[in-house]
Parts: C-alpha cells; sequence; structure tokens
C-alpha cells in the first residue's frame, strides 16, 4: 500500500522563511468518510499569500500553527470515492496541501473542465487567475485609455492582470524586481512599459513611464512601491489592494505609507481591499471568459515548474524573494 | 471712505502654528470689474482643513504661500454690485477669507435662501454639511443597524455626520479628545456612545462600545485613531476619509498606520477618499434634505463663537488643538 508524504510547518519563522521551517514525513494513507473522496496530488501551486499565514493572527487564513500540512491548491484525480458526483478517475482543484495523498470533503472540489490543460487550473483558471480578473475589472473598473501599475507584475496574479488591463484597452505599466522579468513583460506579454523596483532611479523610471500618471494601481506588494504608486496615481484613481508580498517574510512589517490618508483625501482616491472569495458567486462566467481569452491568444501563461515534494519548502523561500516568473508549481512524480 | 482690515499669512508655520504666523494690516478697498461685487463680510469658518494649505505642496489648496490673505469661507452683504443677479443688499456665501471686504467673480458666489438663519451657511448648510452628508451618505453607504464611529466628533464635520448616521437608523460612536465633548454628543446630540482618545484606556474604551465592530469609519484625524479604527473594522467595513487633521499641525507628519494595506486585504475594506467639490452637482438636494432635518428637529447645530477680525489667528491655533465644539466662527465686528 502507498504511504502518504506530506510537508510540515515544523516550526513558525522568526524573521525570514527558511526551508528548515518545514519537514518532510511519512504517514499512511488518509481514511474517508462518507461522501469524501481520496485525492492524490497532481501538482500544487506556491503563493506568497500563504506566508501571511504564517505570521500571526491578523490573517484570512487564520491564527500559524505547526504540526500541520503546508496549505496550497492543487490538482489531482480522484483514487477512491464514496460520493457518486465525484467518481474515481475525475480530476479535480481542491486544497490538496503540500502532500501526496488528501481526503476531501465534496464541496472543496472542483471538477476540471474536459479539453482544457488541467494545469490551467493552478494559473489563470484557479485563484491566481480569478484573483486578477476579479480584483481588475470589480474594484479597478479599468476604462478604455485609462493608465494601470502593477506591482509584482511577473508574478503568478500580476502577469495575468496586465493582459486583462491590455484587452480592455488600458496602457500598462508593470513593476518587478528584475530586468529580465521587466523584458518578458514588454516583449512576451505585451505590457507598455515595465520598471525595476530595485534600480537606485526607480522613482524617476517610474515617473517617466507614467507621463499621464496613474488611474488604477493593482497593488500585490503594499511597502515602498504602493508609496511611490501613491505619487503617481490621477485624482479618482483606485487601488485594488490584493496582497502584500513585500511585508509577509519578516516579523516587524513596516507602518503604511507616508500620505495615507492625506494624499487619499486630497486626490479623492479609492482604496480597496478584496478576497477572490468575495466574488465566488462569478467564478463560472470569470472562468469561461478566461479559457476563450487563452485559446484566441490574447492571453498567455506564464509557469514557472518545479519538481518532486521534497523541493517545495527552498522553492517557496525562493519565491517570497522574488525567483519565480509567472505561476511556480510545483509537480509530483509518480 | 472704510478701510479693509486683512489677516495676512506673514510667515510659514515650521512647525506647530502660531499666531505670530498671521498679521493684521489694513488695506484700501478693492475695486471691482465689470461684473464682479463688493461684499462686505459678516462672518467666516475657521476650519481645520486649512491647515493643510499652509503645509507643503501636496495639498487640494496648492502650494503654501505668504504675504496673501488667510482662506476661509464665509458669509457677507453685497455693498457695490456690477452685476444685475447680485443686487446690493442680498446676502452671499463666499471665500471671504479673513478680511473685513473682498471683491468677488459671480462664479464664487451662493445666494442665501430667504427665511434661513445666514449663520447656518458657514455650518450644516456650507462646505462642513456637505462635506458630513455626502462622505457619510455617499462614500459610506451606510445601512440601518450599521455601527458609524466618527473621529473629531465634536468638530465642525464630526457632530453633524453622527447625527445623520442617527437619522438613517445607524449606531453611531463619538471619538474625541475631552470628556465635556463626550458628554455633549451623547446627551445633546443623541450618539449611542464617545469615547476620548486622550483616556489611557483608549483601546479597550473603544472596543466595549462597538462590541458588534464597526462598519464605516468616518475618519477626520488619520494617525492613531484610524490605526485603532482599523482593527475594530468589520470585514466589509468602509472608511471615509474625509480629514487628517492630527498631521496637518506639524512639520513631520507620521507615516500610515500598521496594517495598510494587509488589514484592507484581509477584510475587505474600502477606504475611500473624497473632496465636497466631487459632489457639486448635488448641493441643491442636499442643502434642501438638510434644512428639513433642521427645522423638524433632527440635526441640531452646534457653534461655537468668537469675535472680532483680530482673534482669527489664536481661534485657529486653539482650534488645532482641539479647543472648539461644534462649527468655529468668527463674527466681525460692524
Amino acid at each position: 500500500m502507498d504511504k502518504n508524504l506530506q510537508v510540515l510547518i515544523k516550526s513558525l519563522p522568526k524573521d525570514k522563511l527558511s526551508s528548515d521551517n518545514y519537514e518532510l514525513v511519512e504517514s499512511n494513507l488518509p481514511n474517508i468518510d462518507e461522501n469524501e473522496v481520496l485525492v492524490k496530488t497532481i501538482s500544487f501551486a506556491i503563493t506568497a499569500g500563504t506566508r501571511a499565514g504564517l505570521q500571526g493572527s491578523a490573517s484570512y487564513a487564520g491564527a500559524p500553527k505547526t504540526g500541520i500540512v503546508m496549505n496550497s491548491t492543487g490538482i489531482g484525480e480522484i483514487v477512491e470515492s464514496k460520493n457518486e458526483n465525484f467518481p474515481v478517475g475525475k480530476k479535480v482543484l481542491t486544497m490538496t496541501g503540500w502532500q501526496s495523498y488528501s481526503a476531501q470533503k465534496p464541496e472543496s472540489l472542483t471538477l476540471l473542465r474536459d479539453n482544457v490543460d488541467p494545469s490551467l487550473y493552478l494559473g489563470p483558471l484557479g485563484i491566481n487567475g480569478l484573483t486578477a480578473y476579479f480584483g481588475l475589472l470589480e474594484i479597478g473598473k479599468p476604462k478604455e485609455g485609462e493608465t494601470v501599475m502593477i506591482s509584482a507584475a511577473a508574478g503568478s496574479v500580476g502577469h495575468l492582470v496586465g493582459q486583462i488591463a491590455k484587452i480592455k484597452g488600458c496602457k500598462v505599466i508593470g513593476v518587478c524586481g528584475s530586468d529580465e522579468k521587466c523584458n518578458t513583460l514588454v516583449e512576451e506579454l505585451g505590457f507598455d512599459s515595465a520598471v525595476n523596483y530595485k534600480d537606485a532611479n526607480y522613482r524617476q523610471n517610474l515617473k517617466e513611464a507614467t507621463p499621464n500618471g496613474v488611474d488604477i494601481y493593482f497593488d500585490n506588494t503594499g511597502g515602498m512601491i504602493l508609496g511611490s504608486a501613491l505619487f503617481r496615481l490621477n485624482p479618482g484613481g483606485r487601488i485594488a489592494c490584493c496582497g502584500v508580498v513585500s511585508q509577509y517574510d519578516t516579523s516587524s512589517p513596516e507602518p503604511g505609507p507616508k500620505g495615507i490618508p492625506g494624499l487619499l483625501v486630497n486626490k479623492s482616491i479609492r482604496m480597496e481591499g478584496f478576497l477572490v472569495f468575495d466574488f465566488a458567486a462569478k467564478y463560472e462566467d470569470a472562468t469561461s471568459k478566461i479559457i476563450e481569452w487563452i485559446e484566441s491568444g490574447k492571453l498567455k501563461v506564464l509557469t514557472d515548474e518545479v519538481h518532486g515534494l521534497g523541493s517545495a519548502p527552498e522553492a517557496f523561500v525562493d519565491l517570497l524573494s522574488g525567483g519565480n516568473i509567472g505561476t511556480r508549481i510545483v509537480l509530483l512524480e509518480n
């Protein structure tokens, strides 16, 4: 009989996360109760937001705990079933966590559509894509011709936000942490320009890249980049607050930028946080739209693959320092 | 012939404002051009927001200058006219500034309605009242039964916000800087409770006053009180960013509170700045509504009167340290 390989949270990070905060263990396969299924993980996504769950109580992910499996969304195949709506052999999107098998209740399962590459469910058709879609369209409310600025623009959410903004007729400026990423955004994904925030002339470069100011800032980072965006925003501007990756990997988050709330008042700026779950009722329509854009070639998907469950901790640490381009996916070996 | 008494900005404050930053001068009456009128000031309002205009360039009031008349809204009587729509003897609301006479163009004049106490135009029917009305109703969007928290709650805007929220069926908690003010809010204006932010147990008292959390925070202060509100806000909460009085009277504004943008994301909070001018198209309707509330006794007006142009600088310095209850008005001697 197969064993379940799991990556557990061994200790909570005191300051920066390290792979030593995790341990790989082997356990028996979980039993499934009535109506449940056993899912064998095919792959899972590593996303910066899960770092917030290790960081104190003020997170939608709840209070941090040790001794539990690290959480993540993943895709897998049903290998045992006590639910006729979810038969053996079907592929599903679910909260697999960092482990090879998991018992799942039916309400946590999304059946993958046929004729669609399953890995897309960890990127544009999963949490990342829906976050990009609703954050830009429902919170940012872009109008044709407006300027959209995006932080962590080469990340799993950011690289999709920029392309959706282009589809909506906006001018798009990406902010990211390397010249290689800047190049990818402009050359491969069609961003109008990209600015490296690690460059000593970042603020001047941002100013030159946004001669008409910024109408929508899609914020994945908070911190200094949020501060720079506040000064470029036009009256009536919007900030879609999606994530705070600049403040996750630390024990002492910085205060908010100067100019909050002063600049919000002076420029009538709307700054709005959201969680993708706020829009659950509209997931189906959004997914259909995103599939249409991918099939027509309007939306390109960047994926960054890592192999083997044991490589997940290092891959996460590296992602938090900006090592990924696009969605980082861990593929399990069979 | 009468002379024009004026209070000029003599120097910009280096840190805290002092009455030495102003000087009282006497000059000739201004000439009026075609279509203009000469207005003799009856009274003007002193409001914290004008402090921002002395503080650097990042203000809707424009870059600060010396040698000019201190600005303010006021009411006055037309004493000379080259415009038949604005005849001599009519009373108007306009930007009188701190002076006894001013030349005004027609587009800057609002004729006062008949049968309405002119002084109401410096409070509930002027900028203060319209700011309270649109900030609460259009930005906060209160629903019956929700909890509304207000900072600078005994101020010219705050004391009206709380009463409008009560009219809309909300539970109302005011934050202010003295026990006397707390008492006035609850006993005279019908707030459900009031909390003194200078009290050592402020955060605990706020928590006890908001057992169901806060749905709308109307922010006149920024700073520490904004920080405390962020922790009390419920998921889906709104912050109407109206002013930043805690950061006006200083040369070194603090950074924004911790938790921005993190708490906005975790709790799907909308934080939105506004200027009353954003709603200019709706002033007439709002004014009629506010008159109706005053006449029916639902909206009480707190006014704090000071006499003589020369007392304006001290009255402003005192207001910035919280000396006023309600709208502070300077009445000119005739």
